[in-house]
């Protein structure tokens, strides 16, 4: 079996403050996440923060999906391990549409390479701004992108 | 609160297989890595795969701790997240050891900084080799270190 992954770390600034601090909604949207990402959710545990905010892992046949919340910041902390077909871009999407995010920053990681004594690799660093503007326009891809490596 | 938070992507080659595919041992070898770097453990979710290896995440308050292993190819995919006095770097001592790791390949990515516009940013990915040769002079780092950028 191929050890190889993919780790999308994101984080997520400007977000919708009521969403970040409704545990059964980051539940069930990281749960819609992972789906839309073609993997098949095993188990979930999330928890609330004192005094706001939530912390929760989707585990995943072989990966996992997690995500930690600062309403007080409108900030969250999302990480995406996948292997095999997982899509983890799909899962970003969902949620940064989901926590009405205005900026996200997008770090993708392939892991397991073993490529010239090398197991890791950073595929990108990019940031992705949500602008209304740009929305109307109707075009496919409207989120404007800015790498940051 | 501060959102800032330090996130260990930490890749083992050369594992003890047998451990790789000892769920029971994974998983308590996770939860003393979550006490040694001082955090405190809310639930830990482990499963095994098919045909063999194990996949499991240690939640703990408002921080992860994740592991899959790959014993066909002696190989561990680690992942820690914490916030606040979390210390990585002593849970990726005790999965090493654990794992008896012939060679680590850690990336340290500072999370939640808010700084010139950046979230995100990798503060080293290196590499530690285990040398016999020199545990035995009794070094107290014994593990040769390799910047990888």
């Amino acid at each position: 079996m191929n050890t190889r992954g993919q780790h999308l770390l994101a984080e997520y600034n400007g977000c919708d403050v009521e969403v970040l601090d409704d545990l059964k909604r980051i539940e069930s949207l990281m749960n819609e996440a992972a789906r839309a990402a073609q993997t098949k959710v095993v188990a979930s545990v999330f928890q609330p923060f004192r005094p706001q905010g939530v912390s929760g892992v989707v585990v995943i046949e072989e990966s996992h999906l997690s995500i930690h919340t600062w309403p007080e910041h409108g900030y969250a902390s999302v990480d995406f391990f996948t292997c095999g077909r997982g899509m983890p871009i799909r899962a970003h999407e969902v949620i940064r549409d989901g926590l009405r995010a205005e900026r996200s920053e997008l770090m993708l990681v392939d892991r397991g390479l073993n490529l010239s004594g090398q197991s890791m690799q950073m595929r990108y660093h990019r940031e992705e701004l949500a602008d209304p503007s740009t929305t109307i326009t109707g075009l496919n891809d409207p989120v404007p992108i800015r790498p940051l490596m």
